[in-house]
């Protein structure tokens, strides 16, 4: 499938895609760079890259593909360093959770020689970190990918073919449209999740409430112990359709307040709408699975 | 422990309570009533009662402690209608969510030789009914028990004695103090994964959008699929308590929203927070269990 990989950030989802392509024959060469001391050695120890490089740019050079696996907040640094060093004709795809701002630095940084397609795995794992790869993480998932018109088709039937053989589901979307929808079925779940952490704690009472707190409390708050740095860089780079779902959000909630305060009938149609669209897609999720 | 205990409502907690007393030996009778048709049959063939009863002042006479085990806006009803029939001298104990509104309601409608022990066991399963009763379900736990100034000392311990051997942990709280504390901890998570899942689902592309929502919306939006009866039985009995945590919630929405508007520094001091809040109580659900 292809000659020489390079997969730049040896994370979850870097370290898995090297397994995969590992595990299928799909790569004569993966090279891996990552910036954490050690971690490119431990991804070559579990067979998630062949060669581990210390420089970025030697793991780059020569590549036909180069996977960015990285924080979506190094994204920007990361396209200009490669910027030089990439091989001319080569492709660059990423896995970082928002899709605008990246593809349009990717298409202002990167060579006119060399084609980006954005991509995002719809998958994870509550572990992070390299040891935590597994190459069945993608299977059944699907995985945006935002070609634009800048993209070539050719570049884009590759990496389609890439996501197919990890098992995913591609699903092609604009890179605003990806944004947009990421940002209320991923993004502002885990603001509600903190925004309920930092309303509850701030209580006088929390210590003794916190004792309280039971199942219901643990899947609501799980997302609040995500890592603050990944969810500032996804807010940073995707404010604008965030700010908008939180609207939203905060609107749907001061209509449930209204009719909490004023003991209002259209209280159990919320509950009913409710509970019959989470039933339906959990069923659909199941499916999927 | 007892010679004859009543349950009214044998649903998953109901249940869970006879499967719990019989296994103990710690009643010589366990009488059980459900409005549910076949359900008070049910429970007795799984051996969570010894005796099933169609009639409810049949099942409550002679029983030295009742367990009213219902939905909480059965409850009113259901006090009126055993307040006749209750053996003089008997305890009384609930398991409803909310608390001073039941108090309220034991106090006004039981006769006064009759003692109020309000309950709530912080415990749950995501299946509910007879079926999936367990007596293990209590281990553990917190269970909150609320007696005021006009409960009897006896009956008080009696019923902190069932909540040990039940296996969980004796909480006393005052109940509108359990109620404002329950409603943070608890309520507000319903309301907020309720409010998650009708935002996201009112949005036309919610069909393309829901098949990219992954494990994040998963634990976010469960508990949108409970009982809309029993949230709205919450709603209706906790008002007051519930409509001042939505208010420090969205306020604090709406303070993140204004953050991300402003790419503003103190965004990441709101996620860090929130980040150790979670895995500091964390850590101690989990010593807890």
């Amino acid at each position: 499938m292809f000659h020489r990989v390079a997969i730049i950030g040896l994370g979850l989802i870097g370290g898995s895609i090297g397994l995969a392509l590992r595990k299928a024959k799909a790569a004569q060469e993966v090279a891996g760079y990552d910036l954490g001391r050690g971690v490119s050695e431990r991804a070559r120890r579990i067979g998630a890259i062949d060669q581990a490089y210390d420089v970025l740019p030697d793991a780059v050079r020569g590549a036909e593909l180069v996977v960015l696996a990285t924080p979506v907040g190094a994204m920007r640094a990361l396209l200009q360093e490669i910027a030089t060093a990439i091989t001319p004709g080569a492709i660059v795809t990423d896995v970082a959770s928002t899709k605008e701002q990246v593809v349009q630095w990717a298409e202002e940084l990167l060579p006119a020689t060399v084609s980006f397609v954005g991509g995002h795995p719809m998958t994870g794992k509550e572990r992070s970190g390299v040891e935590a790869a597994d190459e069945k993480i993608f299977q059944g998932y699907v995985y945006c990918l935002t070609p634009t018109e800048r993209t070539c088709a050719t570049a884009t039937s590759k990496i389609a073919a890439l996501v197919e053989m990890l098992g995913a589901r591609v699903r092609f979307l604009a890179p605003a449209e990806h944004d947009r929808q990421v940002a209320g079925v991923s993004h502002l779940p885990f603001l509600a999740s903190i925004a309920l952490v930092n309303s509850v704690a701030a209580s006088p009472t929390w210590g003794e409430a916190g004792q309280l707190a039971a199942n219901g409390f643990r899947d609501m708050s799980r997302l609040a112990a995500g890592s603050p740095t990944m969810y500032r860089d996804i807010c940073l780079t995707n404010s604008d359709a965030i700010v908008s779902w939180l609207d939203e959000y905060i609107a749907t909630l001061q209509s449930l307040r209204e009719s909490i305060a004023g003991d209002r009938h259209d209280l159990s149609e919320s509950f009913v709408k409710a509970q019959q669209t989470r039933l339906r897609w959990q069923a659909s999720y199941e499916r999927m699975e």
